[in-house]
């Protein structure tokens, strides 16, 4: 059975992909290793270590300005790693789900910390106007978090803050087109649109990184990893390599903006039906919807079970919504193919003519 | 051309588990997704993660008053971690290399920090006499590094002290018999002896974990992890996946006592061959010797780097010495198979005629 998987991270890799690195997974460009065993100081893993970089900086146009990490520990972590390294004064942060307020949480820890707007009063169903948006006087960073997962919110549309930007982009990168440069950092947990799960992208002004809090352990500091071109350590090599991979895939399809029109495409399909539906509900307003993901819910919370259920026994896998909220989430990351989404539309066509 | 990977890590892994890794690559037991790809919150990814740590706990005895952590950021983050979590007035460290000279510096940063015994004075070609130990009155730990990956140096006798034990195993986890039970924590980068690079180990006693200094970041707290069983947020999936493997591999082959026989039938091939040579050379006190990183010379450096060129060509790769002491070091960690070592030895035959 062909089997779709709507997870919300880890998720789909793209095919050919995965394909590649099974060829090659005994013996990489006739070195005889496997890409899992080969040291981090070879010559051989140091190309993939750099193509992967500049293909990243020409995907996402990086300017010279800017320092591209490969590091560990998630999203997670930055929340942690983003206040140790930036925040001297005070920051501001915008919570609009369950992350976002997890890294401004984490960052009270480490300094004066204002949540300068929210969208809890709504449940997360839509994002803070960002033109309304100000950031206090001397404030270090402004953090959004740039799509969100469980909510199936993001912006559209970017705040003009005099505060420097922080984004977190692990639902969203490399799906829609953004402008680095409006940016002082953007991080990104791997492991829904590029990679196997461990590794962590950030991508930071190089100007921004020289004053650490004192407390912040070395391995948390941009700049020790920076300097060493992100081998301060052993990196998560493989996982890099597999993001090069998925860069390479991006690349020869068109680069972003050619995966944006097929994302456009893919969610437009999703949201249409369920708009069109009495059945089926998304609550998010619909200009902040997610292009990634797309909650949804059936008349009650019993039906949303089964769904799920049946869902999975036909191959529409992980499509049960977060904990935190119930109902369902299809997750549809740049490597769920346009057909995962019809597949899953006939399925809901079926299930609501069986259960209506 | 059959390569042998000689490299002190990331390092081989054994064939077998490397063939079952490629053959279950795009389906991993009837699910239709590849583990690089599977949500960690998944009944076939949380089967992985339990089979993965109880093996662990059958391979090396650990009792159920001991955690078993999957966590990430190598040995490194553990330099940080382990004063962090605890590192209550004062510890101390044996310094018997760079990387446990660099445990001890980073430690530093976080308390009264003691070195309470070195081998610098003979370039670290020894490990100091445990039984001479003493550390200090109310130490919270005795910091050790087991097994030296530059030097070639393991403590084949714990020691003695007051404080509790705490152990960096990188580079000797699973390659001999250890009693678990005299140590407070153990931890090890995953990327020498067990899975691909980007997964650390970390063993630690349940009643020690609950005192974080203050300033420890959420993601480094022990209990953090412990509470959430490794699945605080995502963790190296299919790092994790690969060490199953690699546990499977090894308790089919007879566990521990079974791979330590053979470890030390390899390593003593090797350095028989070296102490009967009056080419080579290895500079290490012959009870303190490495089971795993076999560091030689060649009576000159222009011959050494010549011998690590032409053995590269020859398909024995990544044999040079680390950068800091010259000269070549054969790693040969669980996964190094005895013809590897034979083809080596073969190798340094037939280069000594040339080159005597």
């Amino acid at each position: 059975m062909k089997v779709y998987n709507f997870a919300a991270g880890p998720s789909m890799l793209a095919e050919e992909v995965k394909l590649t690195a099974q060829r090659d997974f005994l013996n990489y460009n006739g070195s005889g290793m496997s890409v899992t065993e080969m040291s981090h100081r070879s010559a051989v893993y140091e190309n993939i270590h750099n193509e992967a970089q500049s293909l990243l900086r020409e995907l996402m146009h990086i300017g010279d300005n800017y320092h591209v990490l490969f590091l560990q520990g998630g999203a997670s972590m930055q929340f942690e790693a983003v206040p140790l390294n930036l925040l001297h004064t005070k920051a501001d942060y915008v919570v609009t789900g369950n992350f976002a307020a997890k890294a401004a949480s984490e960052a009270q820890k480490y300094g004066d910390v204002a949540v300068i707007a929210s969208s809890k009063d709504k449940n997360h169903t839509y994002i803070p106007d960002v033109d309304k948006l100000v950031t206090r006087e001397g404030a270090d960073y402004l953090h959004i978090t740039g799509n969100n997962t469980i909510f199936g919110t993001r912006y559209t549309k970017l705040p003009k803050v005099a505060a420097p930007l922080v984004a977190d982009m692990s639902s969203m990168i490399l799906s829609e087109e953004i402008d680095v440069n409006q940016f002082a950092l953007i991080y990104a947990g791997a492991q829904k649109n590029i990679a196997p799960a461990g590794l962590t992208l950030v991508i930071v002004k190089k100007d921004i990184i020289n004053r650490p809090q004192s407390i912040c352990p070395t391995m948390l500091r941009y700049s020790t990893q920076a300097e060493a071109n992100s081998l301060y350590n052993t990196p998560p090599c493989f996982a890099i390599y597999m993001a090069m991979l998925t860069f390479r895939w991006l690349k020869n399809m068109g680069g972003v903006p050619a995966i944006q029109k097929i994302n456009e495409y893919k969610a437009g399909l999703l949201y249409d039906f369920i708009d069109n539906s009495s059945f089926y509900k998304n609550p998010v307003q619909k200009e902040y919807r997610s292009l990634m993901n797309v909650p949804f819910t059936t008349p009650s919370p019993e039906l949303d079970k089964k769904f799920t259920a049946e869902a999975e026994k036909s191959g529409l896998v992980a499509i049960g919504g977060h904990r935190s909220v119930g109902g369902m989430r299809a997750s549809i990351y740049n490597a769920m193919p346009v057909e995962g989404v019809k597949t899953l539309i006939d399925f809901m066509k079926k299930f609501e003519l069986a259960n209506r």
